[in-house]
C-alpha cells in the first residue's frame, strides 16, 4: 500500500516506522519542516508543509495529530483527496467527526503509549479498525493484520471506553510514579530501589484481578499509618500530593470495607 | 539461624518460605490455628497459638503482623523472650517504637508487594534493615544479604519516605488498573486488552524519569477529551471514579502546563 502521514509526533513516527517494512510511505505532512524532514528520512517519504502538495496517489491517509486538530484537518484534506481512504489514530474521536466531512472514512487505533525513546511491540500492541465503508474497513483490517496479532473490529463507543479506562490503566497509574518518584527525590532517596515493586504491580494486574492484589494500608484500613503519611505530605507542603493521597485512601477503603 | 515468625499473612508466608532454603525456622505463631498450621507444615516449624509457648531458643523473631498491632505484640513477647533480637517488617513503624519495649530490637522491611498467588524474586526485592546495637545490625544486614543483592541501612525516616512513595507508586497504580477494570467490565470490553498497556507504562517508568514519559490528554491539555470522559463517568453514575478523574487531571495539567 502506498501511506500518507499527517503528523510528525509519537503516534506518526511509531506508525511510520514499522509501515515502512510492508508498505511505501509517500509523503510525511508537517506544519513543521524540520520535523516533517526528519521523519520522512527516516522513511524514504517525502517531507511536506502544505496540505496542497499532497500526492493523490495514495491509497491510505493516516491523520496522526491532537484530537482537537483531527476535525478541520479532515476538512481541509477532503478537497484535495476527495476519493482517499482517510482515517484517524484517535480513542475517543467518533468515526462520525471524519464521516460528516469525508466519505471514505476509518479508524485506526493503537491501544498503547507512545514514547521517542523507546520502540513499540506492535505484534502485540492491540488495533482497533472501524470504517464508513465495508471495503475500507475489509482493508484496515488487512493492513492492521500484517501489524499486529491482536486486531479487533470495534465500534466508537466501544474505542471511547477502552480510551477512558486505558487513561487510568497508563496516564494515571504513571502519574503516581510520578508522584512517587517526587517523595524519593525530595529525600534524596533513589527511585530505582521502586523498580521491582513498579514491575511487580503491574505484572500481577495481567495475571489476577487488581482488585484482589490490592495491597497498603487503605486496604487495611490503617488510620494510623494513613494520618502519618498525609501528614508528612502536609510538612513538605505538597498540596497536589496531599489531596490525591486523601482521595485515593479514601477510595479504596470504601471499595474493601 | 534459628528464626520465630510472629505472623501467618502474605509477608510472613514469602518471608518464611525463602528463609527456610538457609535457615531453620523455629516456630510459627498465629492466633488463627488453621493458618499458623498450614505455614508451619510448609516450612517444617511448630505451630503455635499462644505466646507463652515461644520458644527462648531463637536467634531472631520477626513480627509480620499489621502495623497496628506491633506495639502490643513486642510488648507481650519481651517478658518471655527479653534478650532476643525481636525485628518488624514495616515501612512506616518507627524503630523507637520497638525500642521502648525491648532492648535488642530491629527492623527488616522488604520494599515489595506480597500476594499469596505469586511468587516472590527476592535476590531483586530491595531489604531495608535497622537495629537499636550494632552487633545486630551486622545480623540483620548478613541475613539479608543471604536473601537480595539489594540490602541497605536505613534510618526509619528513609525508610517512612519510602514507603509513603510505595504507597503512590505500587497501591495507588494499582487501583488505576482495578478502576480501569471496572470502566471496561461495565461495557463487557476485555480488560485484558490492556495489558500490553500497563505493562509498557511500568517498562518506560524503569528506563526514563516517568515526568517525561506522562502521555494522554490531560498532559496534552485537551479539554474536550477531558470533558467527554468525565460525561460518560457521571451518566455511569461512577461518583469515586469521576472525582479521581477530575483530581488526577488537575494535577497533571498543572504540572505539565
Amino acid at each position: 500500500m502506498r501511506i500518507t502521514l499527517i503528523g510528525a509526533g509519537r503516534v506518526a513516527t511509531h506508525l511510520a516506522m514499522v509501515l515502512q517494512l510492508q508498505h511505501q510511505i509517500v509523503q510525511i505532512f508537517s506544519r513543521d519542516l524540520q520535523r516533517a524532514e526528519t521523519l520522512a528520512d527516516q522513511v524514504n517519504a517525502q517531507a511536506i508543509t502544505e496540505l496542497q502538495q499532497l500526492d493523490p496517489q495514495t491509497d491510505l491517509v493516516i491523520i496522526a495529530v491532537s484530537d482537537q486538530a483531527i476535525s478541520s484537518v479532515i476538512q481541509a484534506i477532503t478537497q484535495y483527496l476527495p476519493d482517499n481512504l482517510i482515517v484517524h489514530t484517535s480513542g475517543s474521536t467518533d468515526l462520525a467527526i471524519l464521516e460528516q466531512k469525508h466519505p471514505r472514512a476509518g479508524v485506526l487505533y493503537p491501544l498503547q503509549t507512545f514514547s521517542f525513546e523507546r520502540a513499540v511491540n506492535w505484534s502485540e500492541t492491540p488495533l482497533f479498525v472501524e470504517a464508513v465503508q465495508a471495503q475500507d474497513l475489509t482493508l484496515l483490517t488487512d493492513l492492521a493484520n500484517s501489524l499486529s496479532q491482536r486486531v479487533y473490529q470495534y465500534s466508537s463507543t466501544q474505542r471511547l471506553t477502552l480510551h477512558l479506562a486505558a487513561v487510568f490503566a497508563c496516564n494515571f497509574s504513571n502519574y503516581c510514579y510520578d508522584m512517587a518518584k517526587q517523595v524519593v527525590d525530595a529525600e534524596q532517596v533513589d527511585f530505582s530501589l521502586l523498580y521491582p515493586l513498579i514491575l511487580e504491580t503491574a505484572n500481577k494486574a495481567t495475571t489476577n484481578n487488581p482488585k484482589d492484589m490490592q495491597t497498603g494500608p487503605a486496604m487495611r484500613g490503617d488510620q494510623n499509618i494513613l494520618n502519618m503519611h498525609r501528614q508528612l505530605l502536609v510538612d513538605s507542603n505538597r498540596t497536589d500530593l496531599q489531596d490525591i493521597y486523601r482521595l485515593m485512601s479514601e477510595s479504596i477503603l470504601k471499595r474493601h470495607h
